[in-house]
């Protein structure tokens, strides 16, 4: 895996219908539209994925569509769990299916390094050979991975061949974590992308995020492995307005959803219960928003 | 379910072997020990039952083996569960299989009481009409409910059949509760018991613990019922060593399952792992205090 | 104060010397910078103000000094303790000196709502009838208030005289409380600026953010106030890349600081032990920043 | 500090009036009464002694008055702040007024280890060379110290010269420590005595715990320090039904402030606001607790 992570790994929705019914079709058309706009691979069932509504048999399925529509592009799954044993499963069910590895955050609830440490091995012992992205995540997991124990279960692993790497600052982190890990392991990063440009500064092989503006991401990552760091930073400014306004938690991906819809990308902008909703005042701002970047485009393509 | 909650309904342990396999030989054993000594009911698949550890087959296996031999005792079966289409598929096969009801907890990241309200209108409408316990166990989940909260949970949501309390100070929220709700629903309470003689004189219907001798659980409980409460303490304090150092948490998990082992209820005293295990310094503990609860019961009965 | 309260409360920061000690003569200059820049009043002694590092003898001494230094506009002092005594002395001390007001958010560790009342009641008991600012920040203090609780604190204690409303989606929770308050309430908003224009169009009386470039945050509140939303959304897109990198929590703080130092605010950028430091890698950041900011600003002016 | 401490430090508390006001007159009754029952020092302004509820100034009194009280045994003042300034200060005033050292807990949102060592750095620098009590409680700080962790602290800071430990299981944790640090460091144990046994069985120093019956946890001490095991057990067990009733987070202090108030120990079992008061309910239980404590007693004595 770790030779073939660069470029722009999306985070994948999971497209309900307005009756959070899983709308598998729109699968399709949003893996086109991610394909189109410049991603390397996808990352599905993250967070962001809403992957915690769904029950198993919705997860394998969601995976079975993405890796058929696909064509051999990566597709690395989340598989995030508290129990160890689900995992396991899980990531048995999902490699049978065709993904590329899986990504395993520290599940809430770990306190100290020992118990870090403790976990993963459990993890390792019961996946086995299974290429796979190790999350840190503090924010949302509530577990504070110092670099000390990234480098450690680096280490002990050698099935992590890539870190995902979201903790704040980012850019600091990923500094002190090349200057100390032990073998060369691909750096990508998420918080929606938005210190992309200081995370590629600092030499990683690009976002792990999820945009209504996929080509952004991809945009960026492009000029700046082409020393084009002025360029890149025009591109990004562009987007960052809407991409702000999504970078919201839950609620954002509400938002990212209904762009989406707009984009024709997928058929419902629908968030399966429980979850947020926007209204109309909310509506509102996306329009402007949207309109905003449009012109932006427009005028940097005129 | 609500007429019929009265009693022990013991947090029953899921017997693995030494190298971590499902042991459901044990459950035999362990299910005719509980009802031995006095069980009126089970609870399986508590945090206490290593349920986060189980796959999801597995789990369904834990609760066919129990009702199978539960010979018509009620089994409630904990499905809490972040995902919530994962908690109706779990409620729907553990039904099936034979379950009395589920008992569901809040999930860690719940924050307000609307969240809450939300949260369980997702459940209730994902498993229909189940009859469920609600846990409110607010050092284990991180979502503290307040005795408002709880009222319009019962108002909105009649398949709440029964409350497992387990907040501190637990009496002192009981009588709150039987003051304010709509309707009387059997509280049963956690903790491991420990609080188990003031919890029944705020009128409890019963415990919901776990303890390596359940005879002092189910013991209590009967004469409280018939009024006598100094016999009830007495009972009570002869175990009450025993029971604080069971008292422990997870780690406490392995001193139960020790004991139990010790008593001929199961095979193993093994947990799965990721999980503590005991050190020789532990087990000379265990002797001391086991010696002195056999020798009080000695003394008692002499 | 009620009626006071309009435009923008700059959260100012606490300036030391390299060494640690505090440098009141920066204050003087860093005064001056923020009503040059268009700052209504100040808001000394939050979180990013470093206030949690100060001895009660050096908070006094800094807000003696805003105070002298204003001129007549008000200074908001943020007294957040979990020692309601504390926090009571404090307030007396620093309304003594010539605060207009206070700012109190709830100290981590309330659970239930009645939690968050009883609190309050206490805080209000102890101050007396002292205008203060309700501080909504549940991702700082893990204290999540609902708009019903803020509701009824704000029925409660006529003392609150403004809401501070960091919680996200902040413009969502704007619009909802404007919706069911029971007298108007002015709300600041927070979060470093960066969702300015939605909350601004939901009708809110200004920011009470920290910026190195106040301007932008009083020009974009003008801007708006005057209809010009486009020309407000021009401003604030033109800082928002700088806005982002210093949106980092404590770490962000101290880009800050080095920016307002670079601008002549301040003579050191040095935040007191124990916190973050800046590596050089990312003072190349905000090289790169400063000057795409700097050279955008001229762009317009051209 | 290291060679005087053994025996029991038992955890004092602020006696109020009914209104709230300090009792400093009852310090002197409750001084005299904890000398009575075999203390060996105090501890005073920890969580148990409200001290989060008194301003600066009452703190330093409250200080002065054990220690004059005290006729030169050792007073250990809790000094947890999350203001390592404020810490400095309050430390300064209470070794002036005669403390014999302090104890200091990390303040909630430490999250790795770097930032552990890093506070530490920042307390003993602005502390200097004051005799220490690390405090080890993350059910109550939220901060998990590992054994390394600790081991390292230990190394770096010889004004460390105890560790109060109370992590869960804590005679598990006492062993580890025991092993791997690199000096004699004593260790006391608290979550109100209720483990106890098991911690004298490990090696510690003494108990620093509060309870209203101290003469148990001197008494178990004593009988553990001469080799007299079952003895000890025996005197545990027989006040262990009301420690455990204690034993319930601030609501615990109520309780025991009443049965303190009872013996005569205290003028008013009154907290201070914001704080739990008993109910009827809860009256009802403490007399039959009491009563069957002094029950007990009386029949062990005759």
């Amino acid at each position: 895996m770790a030779k073939q992570i660069s470029g722009l790994f999306i985070v994948a929705q999971t497209p309900f219908t307005d009756d959070g019914a899983l709308d598998l079709d729109s699968i399709d058309t949003l893996c086109d539209f991610y394909f189109k706009h410049g991603a390397a691979g996808l990352t599905v069932l993250g967070v962001a994925g809403e992957a915690a509504k769904l029950s198993t048999e919705e997860s394998i399925a969601v995976v079975r569509r993405y890796v058929a529509h696909a064509n051999g592009k990566p597709v690395i799954v989340g598989v995030s769990n508290s129990s160890v044993a689900q995992l396991a499963t899980l990531t048995k069910e999902v490699m049978r299916v065709g993904a590329f590895g899986v990504m395993v955050a520290p599940p809430p609830g770990l306190k100290t390094e020992e118990d870090v440490l403790s976990y993963y091995a459990a993890v390792f012992k019961g996946i086995g050979d299974v290429p796979t992205v190790l999350q840190d995540f503090p924010f949302s997991t509530g577990v504070w991975m110092s670099v000390p124990t990234i480098a450690r279960l680096i280490d002990r692993h050698p099935q992590i061949q890539a870190i995902k790497e979201e903790d704040i600052p980012s850019a600091a982190k990923i500094t002190k974590l090349r200057a100390v890990l032990s073998r060369h392991v691909p750096i990508l990063t998420g918080n929606n992308g938005v210190y992309l440009p200081q995370e590629l500064s600092r030499g990683i092989e690009g976002p792990m995020a999820g945009f209504s503006y996929p080509e952004m991401l991809s945009g960026v990552h492009k000029l700046y492995s082409e020393g084009k760091v002025q360029e890149a930073h025009d591109l990004f400014d562009l987007y960052l307005p809407l991409l702000t306004y999504e970078n919201q938690s839950q609620w954002g991906v509400a938002v990212r959803k209904e762009v989406l819809k707009r984009r024709g990308a997928i058929q419902s902008a629908a968030m399966r219960a429980p979850g947020p909703s926007l209204t109309p005042e909310d509506l509102k701002d996306i329009d402007l928003l949207v309109q905003r970047v449009e012109q932006a485009i427009a005028r940097k393509e005129a």
